[in-house]
């Protein structure tokens, strides 16, 4: 893919950009419907055993029906649908943040030809309130990213006195400036255009794995590596061959590939 | 004050929330019109010691200009004007997130009696990007808040294992929830409307004092206490007598009084 690639160039880029604006675009419509109190209500456990709340329910329902030619796996309803392209479904990233009206909460999308990471072919992520919009195209080790149809990629700080999306400190450290905004997607889009130097995510799940699951994070892990950052859990190893299921739990460092390699040996 | 009270029972308070208003939507649209390159240009140090970028510059012009009968004390230019009122201006708290439009930047403004905080009577805080606003009216131990015009109060969470905006953690901790936003005004807010439970700001500065700046912070506090936050240094020690000038820097914790003196007794 030339430096130059737009949208158009990239196969279905178009066509999925445009479902996607319109599954962000109802997602948002339906729920300015309700009030907080009303949003924020949980309704029973998802497949993924976390309590669903209102707000969840309601952009996901929107979302599968959008998607109903596509084999779809959600933190609420699990595997979905039986086409032959896997998507990658987080209707509402920041769910706290939603349903207090916190402007930063995303809709996030990864296609994928296989069930497997390697194999995403495009993938988008919006700021459901500002409506900023993420996305990129090409294959899992080269592809082009855009934020509101500009070309972007990751910042070029190579030490670790940076600015860090870091989930969560819990001893010294040496970041400049540490932010956690509550939506790892659209995080991960603010290391892809330069905002951020990097995220990580050293947080330890119940079983010793991370917390991350593929369906908050692929779009947001795909829009990064086609901005050019190197993407791996905190020991190092890629994530290529991870499963777009319910299962999967892991940390996460994204960065440009020098302080990418620096944060590994620091924090691995 | 009655429960019942609105901004029209507080002496002065539609006048200023009038001229905050006014001095918020002069500002958005200014900076409006520069590109994230241009607003984010370092051009001078200030009078707290650190770089102004001209998103700074360019709103607190428009801040002193619109506040030409109060007294000033702003970060960039230190104290201006010789009114009776003096007035604590923060013209964009959370000058990284303005630069890169993330929507999470505010204006900041508290108006005092005096260079006290216990003469404080009435402060603004409104997000720059999606013009959520907050004020309260009254006085430093008993006021009024308000979030869009409706009251607003403090959450009632009486465990540790709560919701915190924590400036930052480096060592182990049991909140349920971490988020750091960078606009330590607006977090305040989400302290005052129960979004968040607490406010904990624990950094230390150069000479062991804390970070916070009283114009970085007053009014979100003064909002918090009207909203029914306890509000103190790390010790515990009350912030009555802090003067509004370019000299203070404290920690901070801000939480119901039952979280407030957990959390005392926790960190202090």
């Amino acid at each position: 893919m030339s430096v130059d690639a737009d949208i158009e160039d990239i196969p279905e880029g178009e066509h999925l950009l445009k479902l996607c604006r319109s599954i962000r675009d109802s997602i948002f419509e339906s729920i300015s419907r309700f009030s907080e109190v009303e949003l924020g209500k949980s309704i029973g456990i998802g497949k993924d055993g976390t309590p669903t709340k209102k707000v969840d329910s309601i952009a996901e329902k929107i979302a599968i029906e959008k998607l109903r030619n596509f084999r779809v796996v959600s933190e609420e309803s699990g595997v979905v649908g039986e086409g032959n392209i896997f998507v990658a479904l987080d209707p509402i990233d920041g769910t706290f943040n939603a349903v207090r009206r916190i402007p930063f909460y995303s809709v996030s999308l990864c296609f994928s030809r296989s069930d497997r990471l390697k194999d995403v072919f495009f993938a988008y992520v919006s700021n459901l309130e500002t409506k900023t919009e993420y996305y990129a195209g090409g294959n899992w080790n080269k592809g082009t990213a855009f934020k509101n149809g500009s070309r972007i990629s990751v910042s070029s700080a190579e030490d670790v006195t940076c600015n860090a999306i870091f989930y969560y400190p819990d001893r010294r450290y040496n970041f400049k400036r540490i932010r956690i905004f509550g939506s790892a997607s659209l995080e991960l889009c603010l290391v892809a255009d330069g905002s951020f130097d990097c995220f990580v995510d050293i947080r330890k799940g119940e079983k010793g794995n991370g917390m991350l699951r593929v369906y908050d994070v692929s779009a947001g892990l795909f829009i990064a590596k086609c901005a050019g950052a190197e993407v791996s859990d905190i020991q190092g190893n890629v994530l290529d061959n991870k499963k777009i299921s319910m299962d999967e739990r892991f940390t996460l460092i994204v960065a440009n590939a020098k302080l990418h390699n620096k944060l590994i040996k620091l924090l691995g």
